[in-house]
């Protein structure tokens, strides 16, 4: 069988593009969710162009072996995992830009264009490509479609979902199909389009993808404000976002963060405080916006405030942002990733209730939120070597996503279900939702041949 | 069967909730694409909360009736039409705002509220709803749903697809489904939400929408460019665009809709030009980007350019445009509205070759546009009495439709598929996604039960 499947592939494929060497594969078997587990891949194949994909699932369907396509692999929950003897599709080396439109506000695009190369490549006609996850310098195209992947702007420009517009998608038995459009508006028939954004590689291999762009926005302005708890920062989010505001971004670090972030980069953020927010905006009056929000942090409880001057250091601070996650993860030997969205209204009562699980079970949780959206990402730190630890860390990580369930919110705002939350995506939908999420997958895989045992 | 129909329907829904009298039904009976042909209900029904939605339903599949899902009718492809003997379901009496939250900035509604009530009661919490038919004082957000309606506001504020978070849905057999969230951002399973938006009722009735919101903009300001021929109306829409600009609106006028209007209303439009553009911005300085946006048209072979000198005449300019499909439908007995939707590079291509159209059919075809958005309106206008003039009508409007798709564009870009689109469809999707999308159908509803007939 293994043989067959390997002289199967390589017969419609380039030379190198079958690889089967055990060590190789096992680097291609695993995304960064280091919690979930992962099989081991019969072969990996690095496709170079849409036929490649289409023969890797003819030969999948006429062997009925299980096919896993993967990005760069900088996904956070098991989605890009290998399952056991399963062909690893690689798309990293479809990886060219096909065309950009400035008239028509598009970037035609294979799935292994690297988010920041297509967010270079688009300035230089200025335009943006707004969705910028923490991973943008190396995640892809693909991938961030995969999971339907946010960022920092999404509070402003939302996320991955609103700017595909149509696809080319390889389906399970090797066939093609192009969904949506390259106009800017469209209603031609159900929206099979959006039904693949997010859908972790369960229903088709992207091959293609039509990108709405933006102007590229005037430099952002950011400011940092200082909070005696989270809870005085969440009220402050609420009272910006009722007022009107429109900020391109505005995010939360706690304590934890704040110091995990100075102790690795030695940035010099204030280590007294309970909770930091970065608020920005790309407006007119950039300095104008700050002001107002500067004294709604005030009024909220802040106890200083502090525009940045320029853009270099208004870059500087989102640096210390995006550096959250990584300096979180040198805190311990493993952490585990929450990404619990709940109504922004809900944002304080969630930060308290973190707080609260993460004394119950005596572990580091470090949280750092898009909190513009109401997004949380709680990280949860444990030594993986301590099994007590490690039992209390996923007990702790499940809490954290029945508290945002029951403050009406969502387990994942951002980073997919893959593996890490399969359970919990039953629990969110329900038994019709997960019994109609079924049937739509059978539709377009039959024989459940892609990315098994992901989503449900 | 008739009797029993009747009984089982009236045994679980109040007093008056059916409708039996043949007149009052014949009303019910179509929306205003008045080319579509239109059965003869059953009865009608006027759903008042979810749970009659339910009862109805569950009748519906215990005796194997077609429901045909419905708002205030004024659709433009048949969508809404009654399938002979089938059970009409009006949803306009379920029309409560349930809730307008300013900090998470959304809504929560019924179907059956209308557009421009909503619209209005969120602009007392300093929000908006942006979506805005031209019929938004009469359709419902149900209907708008049902669509994948879009407006004059979408080149910069999107279309209703991008509005709609969450959904409560009666499915085919009257079980309840939830989908989606009330969250800022949310990927937990596939986008059954996206799914249900633009599928006109052939895959569940909605009976709850949380909606998102937006900030309400600065008043805008407008502007008219007047030019020699609609292909440099749409070279003037290329530059713009490319330019970077955001104008909160684009529309375009051609001479046979501006006539049209000026002999309806009197409003001394400019009668002896080709093509106007109606360009409108609600940014900081709206009016630094007019005379930007007028330099551009000017070069493009514009005639005249003529800025409003306030709000008030801003919303003048916008009234022409409102009326154009009115004051078309005014000039001969009958009309059929096209809704091709087009790259915007191809929008000049797209105006001469509905005039080329006109020409060969000996009709008249007015043309108004979603400039922006390369979406235009081409208005068949022909004698419904006589039968020659008919055949060439419909004609013109499928060769209008041919016509988009061979230019790369979509035969709905707002309207939707209906009746009247139901062949196109098949060819802009193919025969793999036509496959796909009955799949989809099929899990939602086994028995073919909703809105029958409707799209392919």
């Amino acid at each position: 069988m293994h043989d067959e499947l390997i002289t199967a592939l390589r017969g419609g494929l380039p030379e190198g593009a079958v690889l089967t060497d055990p060590d190789v594969m096992a680097a291609y078997s695993h995304d960064m969710a280091s919690f979930s587990e992962a099989g081991a891949p019969a072969a990996v194949v690095l496709a170079t162009c849409r036929e490649d994909v289409q023969h890797v699932m003819r030969v999948a369907t006429a062997l009925k072996v299980p096919v896993v396509p993967q990005g760069a692999r900088t996904g956070l929950s098991g989605g890009a995992n290998a399952s056991e003897n399963c062909i690893v599709l690689s798309l990293v080396k479809m990886d060219r830009i096909l065309e950009i439109d400035p008239v028509d506000r598009i970037a035609v695009v294979e799935p292994g264009v690297i988010n920041a190369v297509l967010s270079r490549a688009v300035a230089e006609h200025g335009l943006a490509y707004p969705p910028d996850p923490s991973s943008w310098e190396q995640c892809t195209i693909g991938g961030n479609i995969g999971t339907g992947a946010g960022g920092l702007c999404c509070v402003k420009y939302g996320v991955t979902a609103e700017y595909v517009l149509g696809l080319e998608v390889v389906l399970a038995d090797g066939r093609l199909l192009s969904t949506g459009r390259r106009t800017a508006k469209g209603v031609a028939g159900y929206d099979l389009t959006r039904l693949f954004v997010g859908s972790e590689g369960t229903l088709g291999v992207v091959v293609k993808a039509v990108l709405a762009l933006k102007p590229a926005p005037a430099p952002q302005l950011a400011m940092v404000a200082e909070f005696p708890s989270a809870a005085a920062a969440g009220d402050a989010v609420c009272a910006i976002m009722e007022s009107g505001h429109v900020p391109s971004l505005l995010e939360l670090m706690d304590g934890t963060t704040i110091r995990a972030v100075n102790a690795m980069a030695k940035m010099g953020l204030p280590e007294t405080t309970e909770a930091m927010l970065l608020a920005a905006f790309d407006t007119a009056d950039p300095a104008a916006d700050l002001a107002a929000v500067g004294a709604l942090c005030t009024a909220a409880g802040a106890t200083d405030v502090v525009p940045a001057e320029d853009a270099a250091e208004s870059e500087l601070l989102l640096q210390a942002r995006r550096l959250s996650l990584t300096a979180l993860e040198t805190l311990t030997s493993a952490t585990m990733i929450d990404d619990v969205c709940v109504p922004r209204g809900k944002l304080g009562e969630m930060l308290d209730g973190v707080a609260k699980i993460a004394d119950r079970f005596d572990l580091t949780i470090g949280v750092c939120a898009h909190a513009g959206d109401g997004n949380t990402h709680p990280v949860v730190c444990f030594d993986a070597h301590d099994p007590d630890e490690s039992r209390r860390a996923r007990e702790s990580f499940d809490e954290i996503m029945a508290l945002g369930l029951a403050l009406g919110g969502t387990i994942t705002g951002e980073h997919g279900v893959g593996l890490l939350k399969k359970d919990w995506l039953a629990r969110e939908l329900g038994p019709t939702g997960v019994e109609l999420q079924r049937g739509v997958k059978a539709v377009f895989d039959p024989l459940g041949l892609l990315n098994p045992g992901k989503l449900f």
